[in-house]
């Protein structure tokens, strides 16, 4: 019984949460803001004078949301913060810091664990983003829990609120691509291509949100639910109707081959492929569409045609209009 | 294989996230501060001007850090919650905020998770603080994750390296009385007393942060690892050496009569006090003793007697002077 022990078991052998923290603290820290870092009760920052502080935390558990028959820890590591930094992307944030608790079976070795932080350090590189603190403590299943933290000017956060009647409706990306890439690891745990990779390694769109700052307003959902659910989101929150039609959704050209019904279940009903859906005016439309020229797909794929109290998403699909529900499931 | 989703199973029945979401959701936000809080991909807050902000995140295991043979989820939920604002308080932080993580195996009722968060509401009513956001995911068993945000003065923030020579060392209530508590309620599940209620229901010292605002400067930390652990801590961060007295330890007048042994674990071992455990000057310290007269019992413990490149913590024990090492274990 570990109860009132901090220590965490690894291998037999009791490594004292000191010790992990000294191998995986970083040696200096990208963000000036950091006051104190890892090594105190708790972490310090100063978000920059002026702005808003964004805060998302996801929690991913073994073979519910990550299964070792398809991926390695390094892929997991990445994978968590990248949903994490989705969210951030989802709000118009930039990313700044990240937290790490880990829950994990004393089965575990230092390295492996060290090995799911150097997942996450890949990303964190990439967007400079700072480990501030977290946690690792003893259990008998893997459970992550991250939390990120971004910077967003007031007048530039996108809520799923921010949608009004003639909006655009638009999707980055391509949908589907992660569920099709986990079905396809399903019947080959080895195959390695764009789809398997897209489930294992997404990408959060900070690129996006980098792009059209300029942009006065946007309402903004990551795509982790699947499109309907995240549409039925922003109608939901905007009190607005969203019509959008099956031909304009963009889909890899390798997968149109797909039998119908299950393509609009990797289109709509998916999630975690990580993608942002969101609404604009006309206007600032064809800015988006200038300022992401050539660096990221960006596709119209509807319009908001009324605010309404009784909100609720229309799919066309060759010629018949349904009603698209959250879970993707469509009906006239 | 509940890969790729995101809804929570409870009880056979698939609970939506959003439905669960609408019954914890607080119905107002007790700090103006939140500017968005649960319903949309992060939570958005402003912290006030002027102030660093203070992230802290602990996570709690079945059987590891808590067990249902002696806690309700009430009591759980109370737990987590205290050790994360104890955290805050180590660091002379005002808590502001808290998210909640959670991985429940599917037999839990909904019930049984809103007790969860009925045991945080009560310590987050108590110090004014708000539910800002988390996730409930599907898991084999509770691993609960609850990070905290407090706001502190840049000048009156409490880091364990600000100790310096002559310091007076001093810690807040009695030391010891949780691992009783447990130990008592492991030979009587049912019991009641003052110790178990430690056990069970810790207070995080927020009170002494508040009261002693006015110090220029202390060193601080809680005493979740045991006192031994946490002075050492000190020492290492401020390069200092630390001396104290067994004699001056508080311990509970109920607990004089246990075998000196055992007293010792309590008192130098053991953790999840979340009492506080500091450095002052000697001027100041008489200004901590007047804040907190009436209201606080703090205890004079020690002295910092020198800054070194060899930091140390020293017990004198019976005039015998022991090095006291941070499992608790000491040698001359």
């Amino acid at each position: 019984m570990l109860l009132l022990k901090k220590d965490l078991f690894i291998g037999g052998v009791v490594l004292k949460e000191f010790e992990f923290i000294e191998k995986i603290k970083p040696s200096y820290y990208r963000n000036s803001s950091v006051i104190k870092g890892i090594g105190d009760d708790a972490a310090v920052v100063k978000p920059p004078n002026g702005y808003e502080l964004v805060i998302a935390s996801d929690t991913m558990v073994e073979n519910v949301h990550f299964s070792f028959e398809y991926m390695q820890l390094r892929d997991i590591g990445f994978r968590v913060l990248a949903a994490n930094l989705s969210d951030l992307a989802a709000m118009g944030a930039t990313p700044l810091y990240y937290a790490v608790n880990i829950a994990v079976p004393s089965t575990y070795s230092d390295e492996q664990l060290i090995d799911l932080y150097l997942g996450m350090d890949e990303l964190a590189k990439k967007y400079k983003v700072d480990l501030i603190g977290g946690d690792t403590v003893s259990a008998n299943e893997l459970v992550i829990t991250i939390s990120v933290f971004g910077k967003v000017l007031p007048n530039k956060k996108r809520l799923r609120s921010y949608a009004i009647t003639n909006d655009i409706v638009f999707v980055t990306g391509n949908l589907g691509e992660a569920a099709y890439g986990y079905d396809l690891l399903k019947s080959d745990v080895l195959l390695e291509n764009h789809f398997t990779d897209r489930h294992k390694r997404p990408t959060p769109r900070i690129d996006f949100t980098e792009l059209t700052d300029s942009i006065s307003r946007m309402s903004l959902n990551d795509v982790s639910d699947g499109l309907a659910s995240e549409l039925n989101e922003i109608a939901e929150a905007s009190n607005a109707v969203i019509e959008i039609n099956w031909d304009d959704l963009p889909v890899h050209s390798k997968m149109a081959s797909i039998d119908t019904e299950q393509l609009k279940k990797y289109v709509l009903s998916s999630g975690e492929d990580f993608e942002l859906v969101g609404t604009c005016s006309p206007k600032e439309w064809d800015l988006i569409k200038e300022k992401t020229s050539n660096k990221l797909q960006v596709t119209p794929i509807g319009k908001v045609t009324e605010e309404s109290n009784t909100p609720e998403v229309f799919l066309t699909i060759k010629n018949s209009r349904t009603i698209l529900h959250k879970s993707g499931y469509s009906h006239g």
